[in-house]
């Protein structure tokens, strides 16, 4: 799907909102790619990051699966709105086992108040993408309301 | 509803399991409560923790309720299984605006290979207790596999 | 949680709205309650209602836990609201296999937008009632908008 | 996604399957495809499928994305094996204004035991389709059992 953003300056708007999550920051997460309706997240492995087999953590997984949904759909709002996760549901469908997490997400649904992403959550293992998670994500947008 | 466990051990084990989950050392939280069917945890506000807003990020409130759902489960499993989340279902009913987070999961249906919980999750602010998610999960369990 | 209504007329409204669901009287629903923030639907077995092994389809299961939803949050909306599903999650614990199946919704949010609601179904057999699934559902209130 | 069928008879078996649910010929629904993880459904509009607007009822669209999902991920399982649903998560995204509901369905993980599936529910009117609600589903293989 082809969305044309409501204002140009999307970008820059995502990419301070991200900055502000002191939560990324902390993980390390990279926001990679941010187009209207869609979002790239990248987080490196990190033995902090993990559940007791050493691999990728349910909740870190969640996190990039929710996080560039919020700004997949954060790109497709007004100048003066800020953005809100209504609701996620996630399947876990492959251990979080390799060297990098990636969430993609899109906006599957444009509505004027609610935005529905899919998002898919791949590990990357001796350089092989491979799903592991799967989610669908409902994201409101409040106008008039800052971000910050 | 009451659970009888399977193993007498249980508590030993998900306290050994839990300590072993990088994640949980990372974001400082605390297994408070463990009983067959049912597990509490908690997590301090840091401000390493949030999103843009200052508050606690979603993907911390997911993980709450997701670890949670997963120590209530694997409460009642056999000595040698180890768990595993399917899926889980999440929505966001207030700001994580508070000092403290609080995850409280039931097992509702205890079968053979699923479990099906409820997770509630609470801020604390000025020491007043308020949903801010509640949650549906879907965990497994894995016979004779280890949990290390 | 106890509700105040906005409209005190809620209980004939939701009792029209119901009555104008074709699909209600296809699969013989009964409106059994409804309370400011609660509902009870009833739909007794037929075998026009089954999936292949004879029991109750997962559809029928997941339209009441769905209709009671819709309602309960009804019956908290303004007199010149409609309402909507959002979304809804549905597991399904053990089969449908019974006389009698029961929906009950209990909104657990009442937001200005966006009533959050979790509902049980239960199947009666040999007079016994069974937990069969649990949802949780996402409803919304549009404003001025008839229901009609 | 390709996939390899375990039973080179899946779509007979899907067939006879989809004929004993006594629910499908209560609403007219349609068996129009099925493929190795992937299934179509087609259910033509009536009156008695309705919700209080007139249109397609959540119940019908939950209904198509379900069974959808359930004869996708069939079709996929061993000879002597039967289905159920673990739970779905369905998104309403437009109304269900229109003549005929189209269910499609993938199979998106096909795991030994659980396999995840994604719904996409059209409605069609004046003969073009538009999207009207989004499903992610988790479906259980239960082996030597039978599915009638």
């Amino acid at each position: 799907m082809e969305f044309v953003p409501r204002f140009e300056g999307y970008r820059k708007k995502v990419e301070e909102s991200f900055a502000r999550q002191g939560f990324m920051t902390l993980i390390n997460a990279k926001l990679v790619d941010v187009n209207p309706g869609f979002c790239e997240i990248h987080i490196p492995y990190d033995r902090s990051l993990t559940q007791q087999h050493g691999f990728f953590h349910a909740g870190i997984i969640g996190t990039v699966a929710d996080t560039a949904a919020g700004y997949a759909s954060f790109s497709l709002m007004e100048e003066q709105s800020t953005v809100l996760t209504v609701e996620y549901k996630l399947n876990l469908v492959a251990p979080g086992d390799g060297e990098l997490l990636i969430g993609r997400s899109n906006v599957i649904k444009n509505g004027r108040t609610l935005k529905i992403c899919r998002s898919d959550v791949f590990v990357v293992k001796n350089g092989e993408e491979k799903l592991c998670a799967a989610a669908q994500l409902t994201v409101m947008e409040l106008r008039k309301r800052s971000d910050g």
